[in-house]
């Protein structure tokens, strides 16, 4: 193959890339980032898997083929994908709308979910369409990851209670709660509440307690993460001994000991258009999060992800999710960063994590039978409380009134009416305010500074103008927001000062004129006509300048273009200098 | 009452400004313009409500009360408020949904309407909102317009061919006329195509004819637009003369001699609810057109108008038409034209014109007892066509296909989909685009023009550069929607030129920074950190730096702020002279 050749497909496959060069040294880093991914991707697999509402084992089995298809078609050397927390609570809503939880309807919706926004994502790919991710702002980002945090931490307080609630918003679980709260089973309390606090202090006292007792980083590291299997194995263990299941704490029982199943997913037309904006959604999220990390990942060792192509790799893991038994998958945040922390040099780790995976699903299903869901809520709350980050709100009150309105916007309404509503109010909120920030763009009103060819502003400096001349500054481009503005200003400007005689437009920080705003300057340039007044522009980029000449505006402008305001200045100020 | 508390309150009640100095002369031309305006409102008033599916009166009554309203808030001295051809298409399109045409509960749909636009018009005045309104793009709205012609022409065929038809887009106004072409009337289409073929004459060809016979232009000017009015005469008439009522051609019959009605509009919350979305719909349009009306005229006279306040005194107008039997109004083009053009003053030709058309409303209803429905019709198609202008498609085709799509989607989706999708898709689309635009910034990589302190392009200027030094020039607001786009581009250029010791961000044309781009530069500082790369700013704006202070980023920065470019340069290019 010719390597131009190569270089366009590897560009679609960049396992061509990276395995050409691919030697021992990285095979070993790779086998040892896998073994460390895989014994922490059990429980976290089983977990989320319960927070979507599906049975253990479509956890561990959406792990597995998209995890070797990302390897195969995405462009992050570090990324593990994968289900992750707030995907499994968007799958969790959605699917609840379509489907009873537990029924058969209920997995093959997921599969359907999982191939919509797998469909979503290879299209937007296609399309080169990853900067529609960037709709999202920062803070509705934010604000959603919080709120999704609050909302799945209390979700998942019913298997710690031991009884059954529903809900999904937070004053739907929380009336849900209050509800049941006769049922509930003291010993799964025990066991949750135990498991909980254990999980706690393994992520805040463990790793610093190990390196005070002499144990290298690497090794506390591992300690550090392995904390779910302890608590995993302590109250599989406990359950088991003492027959606790028999008194009223709910375990995870049967997991078929299989590989990935081969599935497919619902094509019926209602349940397709009825997912359709859920998938969606849970693409953008997915993709946005998903981006970030891997972005993150890769600068640290001067590598570059291509957005664009990202969107192809998870949309083919989701796919591949929709057949294998799966649901809605993403690029993880801890599992990726314990994936690069381990070494992992390329894709490969991925594969290599897959088949210990896999290895898991077909002999160690059997060890977790009596798991108690109860210690699987507990992992969850304990990873997404780390999600909740409230001062967010204090960083944008400080910073900037109108992105502080959008997270906490965001915030509410996600708790109050769903993930749906609260992201894509978010969005709506985040664009209202920017286009009402540039709908009043700054105009100053400039004079010569004396002896110079420059000019500013006539508020702030000591500059010479004249009765008969105004000088505005235009300091945004001009569009259909902020096109009426402009009328106005000029309109109360001229009307006010009765004395002149000519205005000039400087354009030199005017980076677009739309078809409005051409249509606002010949109305400008028509009433100015009609008090007898000139209208010149001065400084018009090249582009704009371009764009403007396929109108007849600079024909019919009842004044020049001056290529700098100086030059303006000197043709049309009374008592300018010769 | 003092000067100062005077002008206070004259800012709401324009009339205390312009009644002060009221004179003889004043008068006497408001009551010219007053006599020309009734004469051609007559005709129109009827023909509108016959559009917007309510009883003759109701265009009479919403042109009485609502003028005089007008009169003492709003602040435009020429414009004629009243029913408008698209207020009343999309009034009909309204309230057709939530009552059957001809009922009470029809009629009262239409004060509910005018009332919750009256109502919504006041609140955004109040909170001086007008701002909102730019929101709709000039091509937008002048696909709305043209769309709506046709619409509203079409619509009216059904008088023409005297048969019942219904629909609200085009597909089903269409497809019901071409099922009801059995009940066609021949007389009817004689004389709906007479008064159709006259009223073209002489929209077209009068007004020269007379010239040519050597009458004034005023007198011209009079004669045409009393066009309508001989049409309504001679086709009342004939109608008369020969009992063509008997023969199947639809009249305007019983008409209520009576002053405005006393009304109460419904207040039930269903019909509230229903209405609100439509009634916001009206009055934004309304207020678009009515204010490019008014300020079109008031630059003529070197006046102002106050968008605000102008919301405040329509708010009025529909509020008055809500109480007095009418339906929403707003200023209309024609009629303030023909106000202007004969010499209108102050707001008290519409006063007066009020008062003609109390007068018609007292005296003259029995004498259209015959009119004909198509003459109606005829007024209107005559009227709307002139609306159409398609021509729209081919400017925005040559300036910018941007705005083509939006103004060629507006046309297809308001035809298609009816009045309230295809506004609202437009402007969805439009804001769109707008993001898109400014998703991809210009930034441009400089270098020092030698023997100067200026920096230009490297790609179009023979400049001075240093392989450890690149220099960005941002030309665009960094905010969330660009906010990645501008990371991207630093991390590809940083890992494609392996040499990089610097990146320095010229800020000169950037005015806002928001907080997810403040995110993205502190992302960007990270990783250039992780690259053991400097990142630097220089020309930040005075506003901007306030804000950026108000974060950690300047004190995380790795490297420094320099005022100007050159400055930058000296210290970081190594080749730079001392």
């Amino acid at each position: 193959m010719k390597a131009p050749q190569r270089m366009q497909l590897s560009r679609y496959l960049p396992v061509l890339d990276w395995g050409r060069t691919y030697n021992r040294t990285a095979l070993s880093n790779d086998m040892i980032a896998a073994v460390i991914v895989t014994i922490m991707l059990i429980p976290q697999s089983l977990a989320y898997a319960l927070l979507a509402g599906l049975p253990p084992e479509a956890g561990i089995y959406a792990s597995i083929a998209p995890i070797i298809l990302y390897a195969i078609f995405g462009t992050s050397r570090a990324l593990a994908v994968g289900p992750v927390a707030v995907v499994s609570l968007l799958t969790a809503s959605a699917i609840g709308q379509v489907a009873e939880q537990g029924t058969a309807g209920y997995a093959v919706a997921a599969l359907t979910l999982a191939f919509l926004s797998g469909g979503f994502l290879v299209l937007m790919g296609i399309f080169r369409l990853g900067f529609l991710a960037n709709f999202l702002s920062h803070p509705v980002i934010a604000g959603f990851i919080t709120a999704s945090g609050i909302l799945i931490a209390t979700s998942q307080l019913k298997h710690i209670l031991g009884i059954s609630a529903h809900g999904h918003t937070l004053p739907e679980m929380v009336r849900s709660i209050f509800e049941h709260l006769a049922d509930v089973s003291l010993t799964t309390v025990i066991i949750g509440v135990a498991a909980t606090a254990f999980l706690f202090w393994v992520r805040t006292n463990l790793k610093p307690t190990l390196k005070r007792l002499g144990a290298s980083a690497l090794l506390a590291d591992i300690l550090t993460k392995a904390g779910p299997v302890a608590a995993v194995v302590a109250t599989t263990l406990v359950t088991w001994g003492f027959g606790l299941d028999a008194r009223g704490v709910n375990i995870v029982g049967d997991v078929p000991q299989s590989l990935p199943p081969l599935t497919l997913p619902g094509f019926a037309p209602d349940l397709m258009r009825a997912l359709l904006v859920p998938a969606i959604l849970i693409s953008v999220i997915g993709f946005v999060e998903s981006v970030s990390v891997a972005q993150t990942l890769a600068a640290k060792r001067r590598q570059r992800i291509d957005p664009d192509q990202e969107l192809i790799g998870l949309g083919a893991a989701n796919i591949g999710a929709a057949f294998t038994g799966g649901y809605p998958v993403t690029g993880g945040f801890s599992r990726s960063v314990v994936n690069f922390d381990a070494g992992a040099e390329t894709p490969a780790a991925g594969a290599f994590t897959a088949m210990g995976l896999a290895i898991a699903a077909v002999a160690l299903t059997p060890l977790v039978y009596y798991l108690p869901n109860a210690t699987l809520a507990a992992t969850i709350i304990v990873a997404v409380l780390s999600l909740v980050d409230l001062s967010i709100l204090k960083k944008t009150w400080a910073y900037s009134r109108a992105d502080f309105i959008a997270v906490t916007a965001t915030i509410l309404l996600t708790l109050s009416l769903g993930v749906e509503v609260g992201v894509a109010s978010g969005v709506a909120i985040s664009v209202l305010l920017h286009l009402h920030k540039t709908s009043r763009p700054h105009v100053a009103e400039v004079g010569l500074v004396p002896g110079t060819q420059h000019f500013r502003n006539i508020h702030r400096h000591k500059v010479e103008t004249d009765p008969t001349l105004v000088s505005l500054r235009v300091d945004e481009s001009l569009y259909f927001v902020n096109a009426r503005f402009l009328e106005d200003l000029i309109q109360k400007r001229v009307t006010d000062g009765q004395t002149i005689r000519n205005v000039v437009l400087i354009f030199s920080a005017v980076n677009e004129v739309d078809y409005s705003a051409l249509e606002s300057l010949e109305a400008i340039n028509h009433r100015l006509k009609d008090m007898d007044v000139g209208l010149h522009l001065s400084e018009v980029k090249g582009p704009v300048m371009d764009r403007l000449q396929r109108s007849h505006f600079p024909d019919s402008l009842n004044g020049k273009v001056y290529l700098s305001h100086y030059a303006a200045w000197k043709a049309l100020a009374a008592d300018a200098a010769e």
